[in-house]
């Protein structure tokens, strides 16, 4: 294991390690064949974290905690690794006295001056008297040894409420080591988040960025080091991780600008900065001989707009709604790709690359748009065009129909929901975050017959793309069909358009009785509107002065929905309160 | 779906229901469909909960919440439910005003009691003011009106803190309902807490009968009704989850002892008590032709002490340690049940059958014990015997072997571990402490190295039965194997055993060097001893003045390990400090 995780971390391009402790001594490998190893694939040992509870410790046991820290500082001299971490003692009996912690810490840095070792010492969130940075610092400062050193972590930081701001005054020589983790923001026992939810920078919402500024504004010229316990990564693949790893340190460095420096500045090509707006271009349809999509968007109301120059793909278009059917042989129907304006689309293909995403294609048709193609963790095609009236415009592709009126009623696809697998939403949301620089909403969540749903939504800062990706967790034996699950479709007058569709033969869910009757005990609507809803089949939810009007298809070839939706007064939601009913429709 | 649920409930044989309004919103069937229903199933509508933060409300926003409840009301006539259940207010902007509260309640009494209705107002542990019971009730005499009530909860009580001693003075008849779940101790969000992880009594900790004890203390009379959300419940098939429910009321019963009475004593005969004591007989290993079984036991030092009267089964023993092997065919070799000495075993066998626990199995040949044997739900099979010296003795059905001196090096079969799927943990957790009154211990956690471990071990409080549960969560690609994962057995000297062992043949997991030396500087051990543990492969704990030294096969055909163990001075546990070395050996 720990071989597996050396040749992985190399392989990402990283340039040192930290050793965790329970790794080495549960290695048939001895400490040089590791340092052999390491050296080998151009890995530096900057880390050891081999011994908790080193202060605050009762002076009759302290000679025991010397003799732990001796023998681990013997095999460090054997990695190779001159920095020891030591984290504030977490333990029940662990003394609060500041001065005794200081004095004992000045003993533990004679001892690894003897082998040429600096401890880093660090604020555990969860340490039993010193839990933030400010007290470690105290402690360090007390100490007065040039052998001991303060250790942040962005993670025990932000998890305590501390910011940038609490390293102020902090000399960046006195910063022995920096550990970066986010996490998402929950409200749990902080030893829980904190060994199963840590995780790379790009995937939480804390302020990560923040503190590794603050500790380069100190002067601070030493490793950044990721450090990331979470059931997902221990589940993964060591390969997935280490490119994981590697490209929120990207992320932290788009988020830094120009603060950041040092090493990972030196090896990291500064990609290109995230496109300044994303917005949606179209939806590929994947519509081999029989798919019926072509009477599905004729019934919806979709018009064919025009023929790509040199392969069967047709695009329909509904006003400002795009949907591209493409023709050739597939292994069945399905909504495989989207289309995205955000431009420079060079600059997108460079940042994808930079950021270890796999597969760009940039293959083309003589006098084609470059529309450089890009697969998202979990397996969604996303194609980058520039804007309307430039030469990477993918409309440009086509050969426009002159064979039917334009309908003017669909405003644009209002957004797209993918079901992606628990072990995959890490990644998938950092592939939105990180290469088009989309902003995570708060995660919501819902019960469904047979389990439970997750759903992240994520918008562009600006651009109207908007992507929800769910997780259905439900149990063994459900099968679960992964990909994009719901086009929802913005019109201007959702009654009319259902109206027509039904007219034209789609098929929509039917809210039962009851959703009515507790729509009119929730929101008090006059009757004639209750009607209306009623008869169309629509759901509804208004929050504030905002008001959603929607309708749901029956599931189509391929597996997904389609939704149509009304926007009024600003409603910026996408009806969660209706989705039990969703949910629960039978199919 | 919520016909589905409403048929289960009817089969486990339960009086009546709660009806959340979120099933029968989405649900096509009318009410008044839904009350027929219920009649032919012989079920009562005990409770309707259909409206959320209707007290603490600013005034101006009041009469919509009375048109909330009036419809509701409307929905409860049809149903022909008679109690409404009220919550505290959650949302943010609740006004903390006890008197505001009680006059609003005190109007939605007069609204309900015009239609026959009494409303049972509960503090939810995330109330925004209202979060305590006592609260609830202060709010509820304020209101001073016989149509507003008070609602017990044991979770929401238990959550916040409160215990039965929070009800002490509320008469009986102020109390409107009485709602009970359990939960495992977790320092969460207490909200995602009850989402998540509320449980059925018997499956969690908390001390759900003491409230219940006190609320029936005070005169209720009314439904004991239980209420859970778990994601767990949520995926399983509504037939499993009712009849879990339906025995942990008898759980429930046994811990009350005389003081339930009222609907719940009358429906479920009282189950016999659980046996006094439990201990190991012996374990059964399926060994068909070539199962390599006999060389195995062979090695360990077992010898052959009696053959079965009627069936090719052989009982091998090694002091006070005894293993059955079944030469009849069988699909492979594998461990597959466990018998116990738990008398008197008619009591056992009419209790697994008042508790719904399948497949009790009771045929035997003519003179043979009457051993009752009883499947756990992740399918084990549990014989249970009585007495040396009785009737219904295991060993009466075995010939004695005189071919073989007895050794007595062994102490007898110390604990059994078992992996069990994430989805059965609170099942197989429930089979042991309905049926044998195993008291859970705390659950631990561990890292290997493709997922967690998280381990719950039960224990008998009398007898020497020990039962760790083992859930491996790794990601998809991992397959997993389920069943009995180890047996562990006591020896008096674990070098020796292992020694001899080691000469015969059988083969130990090696601990690396490493291993040793992080031993040494935790422990401070004499060289000897060191060098003792080195050479013999053991594996080492000390906690106070208690040793554990251990040692582990590698895996044996049907993919348990052995594990051979000496406890000295007072040892009480597993060595889990020791789980990482033996999760990452090589295999």
């Amino acid at each position: 294991m720990l071989n597996d995780k050396l040749d992985a971390i190399a392989a990402a391009g990283f340039d040192g390690i930290e050793i965790f402790d329970n790794d080495l001594v549960a290695s048939p490998l001895s400490p040089r064949e590791v340092a052999a190893h390491c050296a080998e694939l151009g890995l530096s040992i900057d880390l050891f974290q081999p011994v908790r509870d080193i202060e605050g410790v009762a002076p009759e046991r302290f000679p025991a905690v010397l003799h732990r820290v001796q023998r681990k500082l013997e095999v460090m001299t054997e990695l190779g690794a001159t920095v020891f971490l030591a984290c504030s003692n977490a333990l029940p009996d662990a003394i609060d006295d500041t001065e005794l912690s200081a004095e004992q810490l000045h003993a533990v840095g004679d001892l690894a001056a003897s082998f040429g070792v600096t401890v880093a010492f660090e604020a555990l969130a969860w340490g039993r008297h010193i839990d933030r940075v400010g007290q470690a610092w105290a402690v360090v400062e007390q100490a007065d040894h040039p052998a001991i050193t303060l250790a942040v972590d962005t993670f025990h930081m932000l998890a305590r409420g501390d910011d940038g701001a609490a390293l102020a005054g902090i000399p960046g020589d006195r910063i022995g080591f920096l550990q970066v983790a986010d996490a998402p923001v929950l409200d749990m026992n902080v030893l829980e988040w904190s060994r199963h939810f840590r995780c790379f920078p790009g995937q939480g919402t804390l302020d990560v960025a923040g503190v590794v500024a603050a500790v380069l504004g100190s002067g601070y010229t030493g490793p950044v080091s990721l450090e990331i316990f979470s059931d997902v990564v221990r589940e993964a693949d060591p390969f997935v991780t280490a490119r994981d790893a590697m490209r929120s340190l990207v992320f932290l460095e788009d988020q830094l600008g120009e603060r950041l420096s040092g090493p990972v500045r030196e090896k990291i090509s500064a990609a290109p900065p995230v496109p300044k707006r994303t917005d949606v271009a179209f939806v590929e349809l994947a519509a081999p001989a029989g798919s019926a999509y072509a009477e599905l968007l004729t019934g919806l109301g979709f018009h064919i707009a025009g023929r790509h120059r040199s392969k069967p793909v047709v695009r329909w278009s509904n006003g400002g709604a795009d949907v591209v059917l493409n023709e050739q042989p597939a292994p069945g129907p399905a909504a495989t790709a989207l289309g995205l304006v955000a431009p420079p689309v060079s600059d997108v293909a460079e940042r994808a690359a930079a950021l270890l995403w796999p597969a760009v294609d940039r293959t083309r048709g003589a006098g084609e748009a470059d529309l450089p193609g890009i697969t998202s963790p979990s397996g969604l095609h996303v194609f980058v065009s520039s804007e309307p009236g430039d030469a990477d415009d993918w409309r440009t592709d086509f050969v426009p129909s002159t064979d039917a009126a334009q309908e003017l009623g669909w405003l644009g696809l209002d957004h797209v929901d993918m079901t992606v697998p628990a072990d995959e939403l890490n990644q998938e949301l950092s592939f939105f975050r990180t290469l088009f620089g989309l902003e995570p909403e708060a995660p919501e969540e819902y019960i469904q017959p047979q389990g439970r749903l997750r759903i992240r939504a994520l918008r562009a800062r600006k651009g109207n793309l908007r992507v929800a990706l769910n997780v259905s967790e439900t149990g063994p034996d459900v099968p679960q069909r992964h990909g994009i699950s719901q086009l929802a479709f913005a019109t201007t007058d959702v009654v009319a358009e259902v109206r027509r569709a039904r007219s034209r033969g789609v098929e929509f869910l039917a809210p039962p009785e009851n959703y009515y009757v507790d729509l009119d005990a929730r929101f008090i609507l006059e009757p004639g509107l209750l009607d209306t809803l009623r008869e169309h089949g629509l759901l509804y939810d208004r929050v504030g002065d905002g008001e959603l009007f929607h309708a749901y298809t029956l599931p189509v070839p391929g597996g997904f929905q389609v939704e149509l939706l009304e926007r009024r007064g600003g409603y910026d939601g996408y009806g969660a309160s209706n989705t039990h009913v969703r949910l629960a429709a039978p199919r």
